[in-house]
């Protein structure tokens, strides 16, 4: 159903409130009287057989008995009622309707069966759901509040421009609530419930295209369309509205085992922050900051933050911000030689940097300075945002006007951390008024600058472009060996090292010219997974001669050692070497589709423990950058007198894989060079890159199964 | 002077307030209101020669004019004035003056003149004092406020156990104020301002001797008495008193740059953390998370935390819960099998893990089973402490109760976070009337828990006793070379490769088998810093033939590519191999004197740039408990086929070398052993571990300096 649809389906003429009564004590009855309260223009119907009138106006004994068929109507009654009130609710013509019962899909498989029936049967009468088990909405915008939490008992709504969507309903009247007391409106909150029909992208979808809506903020716990996610954040990034994010479930199924290389690959998580950092969806861990966060944002629209000043009353509370903001990787403002000019009128030489302690001014007796502070600190052109460390001064309110007054002109945002409790309150009065973003704790400041820094610092991926003679040829799916792994990288354009299977000890002594010195030997046999405990692996063989002696001695040792293992050959490779190692990979992510994986290998993949995910195709630009972040990026570089490795060729290498994976996108595969052997550029003339050993698993034509 | 005459001087019977005033926009108005205003119960004496009475009370001209000699006087005035108060105050006989007015030390030269003066003044009269700029001290213990902060300008002061000390007299009223709202009290409160005369720690030892006082809590800037620190820290362990601190500038002076083997030194920061952690005082990042912790242990004291149980009545709540509490490292309880059978009568199969979400109980119509859930979350043996995530239920003040009801009967803690706003108030006030900790954000939570748990795995360092034959021998000080270096260490007990250097390529030939092979040739030569570069370096020489050839192959190679060098001999070492590189170093800090260093070398040096500290002299037991928590950690354990390193031979190794920094312990200092190789245990017969390179610079005995 198209998305306009959506637009008139949220705007409703009329609603009806089924199981509507005065009792407060149900959900019923507090979301009618939120409904009333709140002022919705429209027609309100509250249906209930056993009232004439409630709050005074008129009820309906049913919903087929209203003056008009309803465009919304929402439901809190007991589960056993939903199917026939969906029924007449289908036949009546209501446009949506919104259920607040649970115990559907949410409480195993015989609810979900009674869930798809409910969609079914709205689906034929062309009536669209919200929920069931959601919270049902609050649309500021549209004065409309349809939900029973105790945060609508408010006197009026703030309307701002910031859409939430959140899977969970207890969560969306928290976060509504202390959004309020901060001062902090919506456009739009919407509860999704199980999604039986209408999904959080459907929402989404309808905040991109909603002229009350500039920011768009999200709870979610487990994604349902992942393209049309992908989709939705290009069209969100088009249409210039930061979309934020926090995501439950970040440690269980994500960041424990990330690595390709152990038995479980990156999880969901790491598929989903990939996806999220390239189409800058900004993830946060508290759905507080989220929301503060949106409102600086919708109160500076477009502002970009990197660097921050802080201006403080307190010398203290100045020193805490700083090491903060420095632990997060925020960097402070080094001010510019005028800006330091500027402030020695008023403060110590030395004592003007930053942070601006307002205590240490010149003349005590003067009224604080903090107007011209402010005005200096954020003229300053490598500032782009000042922080407020406010404490206990002796006129909070009166500084925190001054503050707001001289940043005025240079339109760059002022961000207060209000650490006082109740001596505070008429100055956040007054935040809230002027609508300055601000927060109670350090810590949320800190969370909110930093995503604020990550939204900023987004880069548009540079589209993957086919590199020459990528191609995917003819393969046998399953498990594929060292062998046939390499021939498939080889076939895309990988380095990877010469070398045969051979059969016997003839056949690799005929081929040991071909593959070339130094060269290493293993023994091929399904009974011996640890090669070198029963001498199966010689490195560093130098001549034909030398080979021969070794095969001897592998024979022998493997013999006596791996007794009653069948040899079924040996496999010749030249033996490279590189300075560093890296482990490179791909898979098809369920959700996702296909992506690369990119990770220290050797030692340091045991101790570094980080892996960069980047969806596939990928281009090189966008692999250095990946590459550029990673822990083990000091080594790409020049280091201890070495050269700098060939950077370029990882990314080449890492850049084909990518369009091998989107190849196999239709597949459920993994892919793994470990290790890539990564050289200084040019030097022997070889290639930068190498891959030393493969595997790759490739399973049949991926069928889609339904979550 | 002895700690028991502070126990008298803040207990005074007199307080004299110079510059008492009606006017609250005065410092001396604001602080004589409070002093009435909370009942303090002994004689008040407001000087202010212009007036009769204030507030009703007879004024005295002047400090020689008060009844009795005053006990405490308190003075906010002009800054040329207070010279000669504080002579009047001395003349009159006060114990203990408090000045709030600044621009002492604090601004430059003069006013530290002047400070020196007042000190001398108030010494020879045997008057202490308190400041200048500070705020003044609160001591609801007492009921004596002497203080102008507005956070005063409540009905009562909160009497609490808990006790604080801040360097920052703003943040001392802002934290008093931001717990005065969160219902959190103190026994007394100081601001210790230039700390002329009285310090911080005298006011923290003041603390660990008051009745009423069970936990301290210090904001610190910069350490005056690190002796006196450590030997406080102690006091406060064996006292029982848990003692948390957030320290300012952690970022400046510390972690930057935190290696030995870099130019800069580990910093102060990380000599106060290895201080901190070796007495159990818990460094937080937070003043606010601080005091909420203090008032946890207040209310549970002993209790140890280190595995969380969540209770919710959102699931979502619980997610993002589970989520930050995993990425802090803080573990979810795993119940126990009695545990999930009783929660199994409330809860659907399945869903009675950890989180408890109290919305998926099976009876939705039975009132919330709170008060069950936590009592049996609480009697699991695997869980230490409930954290509830409470959202916008339905019922919030009754669930909070219930919850609180439930969890009684174990005395295990139980810690809310409060993410609703408004809706939770009446909740909110209820935990402040059961003394129940809370905090608003899942951020201070987990802020909060994990220093509990840090607090709660501390162990009593094992006395280090000196190893047999750890002798500090004569040495020459100065900058030593590789050589003396080494012949330091080995005169200590620790194994390096054998070496000699030599003059001439005859006296290199001669020694050669004594050293033993394969062995190391360096050239030795003011001139050449980077010997590789030059042909200076010949590695992994085999025989006494090698070894010749090789050295006339240098002598060409250095004459042709460092022009002008003269060689002065050659070092030949034994080549020694391992399978790990540490660094290893000692230092004297200027504050807390010796103390050694522990990283891992080679390449994992520039990516981990981790270094542990501990104060010299330490005990093997100790370092091995340093070593693995170290990121390099891993390696040093069974790897990949190899058996475990020798961990003793390392532990005994920093062992040695801390006894060493000890005896050198008036000396500045600095000792490097990089890399320290580590083997595996026993193998070969060899030493299990061997440094193979070594500096160190010894000056002087160290003088002490003024700060």
């Amino acid at each position: 159903m198209p998305h306009h649809d959506l637009k008139i389906l949220l705007a409703p003429r009329s609603v009806a409130v089924i199981g509507a009564s005065e009792d407060q004590a149900k959900f019923g009855g507090r979301l009618y009287r939120s409904l009333l309260h709140h002022g919705f223009a429209g027609e309100v119907y509250p249906i209930n057989p056993a009232r004439e009138t409630l709050f005074g106006i008129k009820t309906c004994p049913s919903i087929s008995a209203t003056p008009t068929p309803p465009d919304m109507v929402i439901m809190a009654i007991p589960q056993h009622k939903v199917r026939g009130e969906i029924a007449a609710c289908a036949a009546r013509g209501a446009r949506l309707a919104i259920i607040i019962t649970s115990k559907f899909s949410d409480a195993g498989p015989e609810g979900l069966a009674l869930e798809n029936e409910i969609v079914a049967l709205a689906r034929a009468a062309g009536m669209r759901l919200m929920g069931p088990n959601c919270l049902g909405l609050i649309s500021p915008a549209h004065k409309l509040a349809l939900c029973s939490t105790p945060a609508l008992d408010v006197e009026k709504l703030i309307e701002a421009p910031i859409g939430m969507v959140s899977q969970s309903g207890a969560l969306m009247g928290t976060l509504f609530d202390r959004a309020y007391g901060v001062g902090i409106g919506f456009s739009h909150c919407f509860s999704v419930g199980n999604q039986a029909d209408l999904e959080l992208a459907d929402f989404v979808e309808f905040l991109i295209d909603d002229d009350k809506t500039q920011v768009i903020c999200t709870y979610m716990e487990g994604i349902k369309s992942p393209a049309r996610f992908v989709e939705l954040a290009r069209r969100a990034r088009a249409a210039g509205k930061p979309w934020l994010m926090v995501k439950a479930g970040t440690t269980e199924d994500g960041s424990r085992a990330a690595y390709s290389h152990t038995a479980s690959l990156a999880g969901d998580f790491a598929a989903l922050k990939a996806v999220c950092e390239r189409e800058n969806v900004v993830l946060m861990d508290d759905p507080l900051a989220m929301l503060i966060l949106a409102s600086a944002m919708a109160r500076y629209p477009g502002r970009k933050v990197n660097t921050v000043g802080i201006i403080t009353p307190s010398g203290g509370g100045g020193a805490i911000g700083a090491d903060r903001l420095a632990e997060a990787g925020i960097a402070l403002a080094r001010f510019s030689t005028g800006t330091a000019k500027a402030f020695e009128a008023h403060y110590p030489a030395g004592q003007a940097g930053n942070p601006v302690d307002l205590g240490a001014r010149i003349d005590e007796g003067a009224p604080l300075i903090a107007a011209d502070s402010a005005a200096i600190l954020l003229a300053d052109e490598n500032t782009d945002l000042a922080m407020i460390v406010m404490t206990t001064a002796p006129d909070v309110p009166g500084t925190t006007r001054q503050l707001a007054d001289g940043a005025e002109a240079s339109g760059k945002p002022l961000f207060h951390v209000m650490m006082p409790g109740r001596v505070a309150a008429p100055a956040r009065a007054s935040l809230i008024e002027r609508r300055l973003p601000y927060s109670d704790t350090m810590a949320d400041a800190v969370s909110v600058i930093g995503a604020w820094k990550v939204w900023s610092n987004y880069e548009e991926p540079v589209a993957a472009v086919r590199p020459e003679g990528c191609v995917l040829r003819h393969f046998a799916p399953g498990e594929l060996c060292e062998f046939e792994s390499k021939a498939l990288l080889r076939g895309i354009g990988i380095p990877v090292n010469r070398g045969v299977v051979v059969a016997t000890a003839d056949e690799a002594l005929a081929a040991s010219a071909d593959v070339g010195y130094p060269q290493v030997l293993k023994v091929v046999s399904a009974q011996i997974v640890h090669k070198s405990d029963v001498g199966g692996v010689a490195l560093n063989i130098q001549s034909a001669e030398e080979l021969s002696e070794r095969i001897t001695a592998m024979q022998a040792s493997v013999k006596k050692l791996a007794l009653g293992a069948v040899v079924e050959g040996y496999n010749l490779q030249a033996m490279e070497s590189g300075q560093l190692e890296l482990i490179v990979g791909a898979r098809r992510d369920a959700q996702f589709g296909p992506q690369v994986l990119i990770g220290a290998g050797g030692v340091m993949a045991e101790l570094l423990k980080q892996v960069a995910v980047l969806p596939a195709p990928v281009s090189r630009e966008d692999v250095t950058r990946a590459l550029m972040r990673l822990a083990v990026a000091p080594l790409l570089g020049a280091f201890r007198g070495r050269a700098a490795l060939d950077i370029a060729a990882v990314a080449d290498a890492v850049s084909r894989l990518s369009w091998l994976a989107h190849d196999l996108r239709e597949h459920d595969f993994e892919i793994e060079m470990n290790p890539l052997l990564v050289r200084v550029a040019g030097e022997g003339g070889r290639p930068g890159v190498v891959a030393v050993d493969a595997r790759a698993r490739i399973a049949n034509i991926y069928h889609k199964e339904k979550p």
